[in-house]
């Protein structure tokens, strides 16, 4: 869809870094004016919903540099080049929590800051989760630590924020409705 | 909550622009490493789900530049500087859609994008909705249109990748659990 459409006159990249990358694009806008847009670039990532057997779903807490506090999200992780969607679950979902699956079922994409961002997360379930013995290795920068919990004890995390994330506070209601 | 808490040896700053702005951190991690940290500041927003009288939940459908497409949103804009978020809401329902509120409830607020932006959206439902004769402009360079659909519209919609927005499809479940 193109409705309303913003045509790039120039652009400036600004900066290219490990993650993202930022450009200001000079545009027209429907009414024929110029406006500028800052916009960062960024690979793409995947969100994996990890429901135990019994019921439960497992979180990643790991520190934000961003927010400056530690969140408590769903397992989730950047697309590398070239990389299926689905392949990332599978490896984001082991490294972070030393899960597999035997059935992987993709959800939905979306934006997360389409005002200034082209992210998207590409979010799946993963059910019959089985523990691997040796499993694959966190990013050498990445720490995270695990909890398991009830639907209720996410639904109390969110009024409590301690759930603090779009994705995670989109699969606590996915949960409870399809569980 | 601080654990893994990465503390700041350096601050880069590299852009400050309209609406964003950029730096590179280098920090010490938990294990005593140094990494880099490319972190994106957002003055933060709102996003409103306005329900009418019979129901439905009105949206916005906008162009939006970091994804080359239109796209169809919940009301929601950025806090101005100092600005109370439920001001926002107010003035951004009334900016975009032409409509006030006799009630504005509070809901919750998320980080979008924790990898690499502070950005976080205060979240509200809007009820009791009237027509404003003369309303507030849009901002001069923000162009929408109007969509009035049923919550069943709505999940179609999020099927067929119309809706694409992390906040709307948190609103489309949103309302199927509270109305």
């Amino acid at each position: 869809m193109k409705k309303f459409e913003e045509k790039t006159i120039h652009t400036e990249p600004i900066f290219k870094g490990k993650v993202i990358s930022l450009k200001v694009d000079d545009v027209t806008l429907p009414n024929g004016k110029v406006s500028k847009r800052e916009i960062v670039n960024h690979p793409g990532a995947v969100a994996i919903i990890p429901i135990t057997d019994d019921g439960k779903v497992i979180l990643v807490e790991q520190y934000r540099k961003a927010l400056e506090r530690s969140i408590i999200e769903i397992p989730a992780g950047k697309l590398e080049l070239g990389e299926a969607p689905e392949h990332t679950a599978i490896r984001e979902l082991e490294e972070e929590t030393g899960f597999g699956c035997h059935e992987l079922t993709y959800i939905q994409t979306f934006a997360t800051s389409p005002g200034f961002a082209d992210e998207v997360i590409h979010l799946y379930v993963a059910k019959q989760l089985y523990k691997i013995e040796n499993k694959a290795e966190l990013d050498e920068d990445e720490f995270v630590s695990l909890i398991e919990v009830t639907l209720e004890e996410a639904e109390q995390m969110v009024v409590e924020q301690k759930i603090y994330d779009a994705k995670t506070a989109f699969a606590v209601l996915w949960i409870k409705l399809n569980q």
